[in-house]
């Protein structure tokens, strides 16, 4: 955990509550990343390369129908940005963010507290890893996903500015120890789960294996395939108390094996890059869904539009409420979505929008950089 | 489930109880078809195309750790043979078994009826899939696997039996029908699972995605690389019912998930060719392993030897006694199962064989024919 001040005497242990509706509205937020003196650079304290550069991280899709809560995946072409820059005017070894912008609506209600905000927490981390105490930097967020979609908001905010921070000091962190930044703004926002944040910074489809320590799989799905999926969010929003509480504490025997047999299908399907398998095994789970989609309205019409539709597998992305369907085409992909947006209307008297979009085999990037 | 006559007109309903103990003395065994008469040759009824074939099917390796009930491997040079012959002397449309041999000391106990004999059931059901009436066969069966080690002994001899009779008709079924003969064999004698049946059949890892259609999953690991498994067989008759008895009815749902993560990893890791991550992922069951190792005296001290002596993983194959290992060299395998036969004295006080082996690629197979 990181260790934070407000003051440079005052230590301030981070809370893990949940602050995405929190609103802080006294500045600046700063946070120093130890209790040594700000201005005594470490000899192995790296120097800034840039002094600005621009990051991009996109959404993800964790809870993978059987891949519930270790197996997720990077959706190209939509997401968070990061700018963040060398800042004189930020005291050294500290960080503030000064802008929080968007086309969601609720990125207005994000802090820019950066102990408290996403990106914040995750840039502080990285930082920390870097033993940075020498320079100040500033930092913008644009989100480019709302929160509470299921499509890991936070994780693409973390994994950004994780990212941004690695680059303005040359890269010296490596992608687990960028993932493990990301988790740590992931632990105090929404749980301690590595399967958003870990594709956001990897793209692609990431097994997580274990946490202690943080062991993850890249699963490859092959270069030469297509691989879309639809992605369709309902004007409402997911009771997230309601939706852990769905979780049944206990699973019989045979549902277990099933869904791990089906895990194990979904995981070969990837490897493979069998869509048709994908989709089957995407839309086998025996646990989770059966409990979570009565809790959005509409859902089990919307998953058997998707089929009917050519879908080869549908399931709730992240903890929902936006229903993620797979094809292998962007037109068959766009019917779909027509199919599955008409579907929560008529069956859960839901408004919704869809997208269709490619799995992202990169992960967070870097978009600009102004070299120092 | 297979009709089967020991007299024309009287209909026998097979029984699913294990008759692996049973001894039947009085002969010949005969089991027809159908209801319809024997000598009518059916229009789609295959000839034979050899007279005589001889067959082996590999051991296999089921409950792989995490791939509990749903993945199996083939375990190349130790199985069963079967030797089938036309035989004029078998009234058509029946089969008789003339000899069970090998040095397997419980190839003594097996019946030579063949309606309750593996090879005998599942070459009746092959016969009924390719709708056989007008030829009669003489069945052998050399055992190089003994009973109830962990190793699929009653698959190897479904399997070996399925493809002989395939064989000899000029191979109309397919690999899956193949499968389902042999899993009717199972069903009535160790149990409705087709994680040895199908890597008997199919070599490689076999992954059991359904049942109802059976859909199976071909595990392809790399030709390039060596995968050597290391089993040790105690002198220990492990007591089956006590097994299955101590399987969990209810599993937590952290358990539930670590174990659907390292099944994923185990699909993975073989795809991928990764020995270490699969021996990782091998002994990483912390559902049905630990239930089950503390009933085979050593069992616990067998896999601390093993991982000791360098082995990349190790569990229970199949519901024991046998411990499995998994190495990449044949010296390596040597020296780890000294280790683990060490281990087996010093901790369980029981007498060990170790034997190192290859991944069998190929499944069951035809030695050798004769042309009819």
């Amino acid at each position: 955990m990181a260790i934070c001040l407000q003051s440079p005497l005052k230590p301030i242990s981070l809370s893990p509550q949940s602050t995405h509706s929190a609103v802080f509205k006294s500045k600046p937020f700063i946070c120093n990343l130890s209790l040594s003196s700000p201005n005594t650079q470490l000899a192995n304290e790296p120097d800034p390369v840039f002094t600005s550069v621009r990051t991009f991280a996109p959404a993800t899709i964790a809870n993978l129908g059987p891949g519930f809560d270790f197996l997720g995946c990077a959706v190209d072409g939509v997401g968070d940005f990061v700018s963040l820059s060398v800042d004189p005017s930020v005291h050294p070894g500290q960080i503030a963010i000064a802008n929080i912008s968007g086309a969601a609506a609720s990125a207005k209600k994000l802090t820019k507290n950066p102990l408290f905000n996403c990106a914040g927490i995750a840039a502080i981390a990285a930082m920390k890893l870097l033993g940075i105490r020498s320079v100040g930097l500033s930092l913008s967020l644009e989100k480019g996903l709302p929160l509470g979609s299921g499509l890991g908001s936070s994780a693409a905010s973390a994994a950004a500015a994780a990212v941004a921070v690695n680059e303005i000091f040359g890269r010296k962190l490596s992608a687990s120890e960028l993932v493990q930044a990301g988790l740590e703004s992931e632990a105090k926002v929404s749980g301690y789960h590595a399967d958003n944040i870990a594709p956001a910074i990897l793209g692609g489809f990431v097994l997580i294996r274990n946490y202690e320590p943080l062991d993850l799989m890249e699963l490859k799905f092959p270069v030469e395939k297509e691989l879309f999926f639809v992605l369709v969010s309902p004007d409402f929003e997911a009771p997230t108390k309601k939706m852990r509480a769905a979780l049944p504490e206990e699973i019989g025997m045979p549902h277990h094996v099933w869904n791990c047999s089906q895990a194990g299908a979904l995981v070969a399907a990837v490897l493979m890059g069998d869509l048709e398998g994908l989709g089957k095994a995407l839309s086998s789970d025996l646990i989770v869904e059966p409990r979570r989609a009565p809790l959005i309205p509409g859902m089990e019409g919307v998953k058997k539009a998707a089929i009917e539709a050519g879908a080869f597998g549908c399931t709730i992305s992240g903890a929902g409420p936006t229903a993620v369907a797979v094809t292998d085409g962007e037109e068959r992909g766009r019917e779909i979505g027509e199919r599955m947006v008409e579907a929560f209307w008529k069956e859960g008297n839901l408004k919704a929008v869809a997208m269709v979009k490619r799995l992202d085999r990169v992960g967070a990037r870097v978009v600009s950089s102004i070299p120092g």
